[in-house]
């Protein structure tokens, strides 16, 4: 049901002692046989690039796109930790490599907590033989493991789609694009598909466009986002690479989408579409514009339809706007058309407003343009979780 | 105190009837004779420009830059209002031209309120008659007209400064870059200094630029934006060009300070000051990212110095970074200096922090660029504020 449900990987969980909860907080995925197969990675544009990024990244590198297992914990982020954290994600791999029968530079690292925060090596150190040790195949491994990644998460978040002749599994952990006390999104995939470095990472980075890279939270982009895409290959080359491509983004898809359901004080989620702008890209930055609005966000947690705050957020986006080509949904309901307010019943919107998931969409009758942006409401227990670090 | 302030200028602030709670809705300032002076305007970027905003820029043009009077509304923005908008504005200035004795084309306006509803043309026919005949001298002409703009905003916000031979004036309104049920932020100066359109221009946009727009309260940028500043020349021209600059400048940074300070729900007004960046538009990129995060706002509204999440915003900002090279302060107090975590006394940053008014500095150790943005925490309030619009 994840990580472990394509052929040639075994994963775990582990509380190692990183988070003083004694929640589960190391976790590992790897193939089976410790030898490396095909990577690829796509990372945060962040410049505050946290350590455990810069070493994977470096691994990838050296590799040539090849990996054998990829370690994960949670409690914190080694980000903003210097020279110290660079030598602490490099030991993380090593220790890992030692345990699993490949080389340091075939194993990748990522780190989701606090930042300005050196990592605990010493429970580190500890606990990688046992996590190692207890890998465990399809499901239980990939539950452990997806389990000790989650930080403000509520649930676990969990993937597969099903491809002629091969599967596409993934976990990921992340309820804010970068969470309060604890940062990031971080997702790891497999696949039995045979497929080389190269066509893997366009693959993935196509999937983690239409996905990862179109829900907003909060409009924050963390210092440690990593989705990481392993394939062993065991089921072959896959007969259509186009299915190949389909499913990972599938999985990619649902993730995000489990990801925004679970974002941080959320009372409602927003599939906001952008249509009719003279080019994708517009599209794109006037969704992103609407969504990353707080008074927007704030008027759909007091379930207002008030379209006047979208409209204004798309006429400053930096994009072409013609006030009286614009159209408003809610649903299928129209509450503005030609730039103003159209006649709805009262009643019917506010009962569609009531609604946990929200379709929003703003035509601006201009051209084919086109975008989509998953999204969230701006609520009072947004605050609370995000008014402190501890 | 304001619009008065300068010599050849009075003012009058009456309750006409737009607003249902009976509170001062309708503004004048006005030239005393009705004779029109020099005028300069500065507008929103935002492409749903409201009616008002269209007619005072036309009325600007086809003058050549003169005006007689500027009348302004509170309780409805006129936008997003079509043609009937554009027609209702017109009769605004027409209205007020026929009582003051000049042309329509020399009277502004200026409208502040909910977007999507047109105004109430009976209650502002019948209004303007009262409001153009109980014109006042200083200060109780500028006090009624600058309480009868005010929407969301718990406070009057009137400035002047006084320069070598010269006096400049000032009012404005709002409470958040785009207020909950009220939108808007306008603002009024006046000065008796004998100024030339063009030269009015480039004083009051260099003003402009390093005061409103120079503060975000939540990052959204209002439909109706206006600040306008007439010149009645009464004093003469400025012996001394460059302190009449300072003078509208001043003036300008006062009321922008005041808005700040009359947040939305804002417990904390943060001076926020980005150093060494390559350039200063990089420096401005980089303090406004940081200043329009919902997670660094809801850090301060906690009292946590975090400096984490304003690290990641830099990070993310588009704009040059290195890590390693990064100091954050709070006050005279470092937080992190290298890019790490720096010691500092924890009872000492508790105090500060407890503070309303904080001073935060990233300095990015790259060059001389340098930016300054006024902004506030993300509160409760906010939230309560902004969930609907009645």
């Amino acid at each position: 049901m994840s990580v472990t449900a394509a052929g040639g990987f075994v994963a775990n969980g582990i509380a190692c002692g990183i988070k003083e909860s004694g929640a589960p907080d190391l976790s590992l995925v790897s193939t089976v046989d410790g030898r490396p197969v095909a990577a690829a990675a796509v990372f945060t544009q962040n410049k505050m690039t946290a350590a455990p990024v810069v070493t994977t990244d470096a691994h990838l590198r050296a590799t040539g796109g090849r990996a054998a297992a990829v370690v994960l914990n949670s409690g914190c982020a080694n980000a903003a930790t210097g020279e110290q954290g660079l030598a602490d994600a490099e030991a993380m791999c090593a220790l890992v490599a030692g345990q699993v029968g490949c080389t340091a530079e075939e194993v990748l690292v990522c780190s989701t907590g606090l930042i300005g925060f050196t990592l605990d090596m010493d429970a580190i150190r500890d606990g990688v033989p046992e996590l190692v040790a207890g890998r465990l195949e399809e499901p239980q491994g990939a539950l452990l493991a997806a389990d000790a990644i989650l930080t403000t998460d509520t649930t676990r978040k969990v993937s597969v789609a099903r491809g002629p002749g091969f599967v596409v599994g993934g976990m990921a952990k992340g309820a804010a694009m970068l969470a309060p006390n604890m940062a990031t999104m971080l997702a790891v995939l497999t696949t039995d598909a045979a497929v080389e470095p190269g066509p893997l990472t366009e693959v993935l980075r196509a999937a983690v466009a239409d996905s990862f890279n179109a829900m907003s939270v909060d409009g924050c982009t963390s210092t440690n986002d990593t989705v990481i895409l392993l394939a062993s290959g065991t089921a072959g080359a896959p007969g259509d690479p186009a299915a190949f491509g389909v499913a990972v983004a599938e999985v990619c898809l649902d993730l995000a989408t489990q990801m925004v359901g679970d974002a941080e004080g959320h009372t409602k989620v927003v599939r906001l579409t952008v249509t009719g702008a003279r080019s994708d890209d517009e599209a794109r930055a006037g969704a992103r514009k609407v969504a990353e609005s707080q008074l927007v966000k704030c008027s759909w947690y007091g379930e207002d339809a008030y379209w006047g705050r979208i409209a204004s957020e798309l006429g400053s986006a930096g994009i072409e706007l013609v006030p009286d080509r614009l159209t408003v949904r809610y649903g299928d309901l129209v509450v503005a058309e030609g730039g103003v307010t159209a006649p709805v019943d009262a009643a019917v919107l506010a009962a569609y407003m009531d609604q946990e998931w929200l379709e929003v969409t703003a035509d601006l009758g201009l051209g084919e343009g086109r975008a989509r942006v998953l999204t969230n409401d701006l609520t009072h227990a947004y605050v609370d979780e995000n008014m402190g670090t501890s």
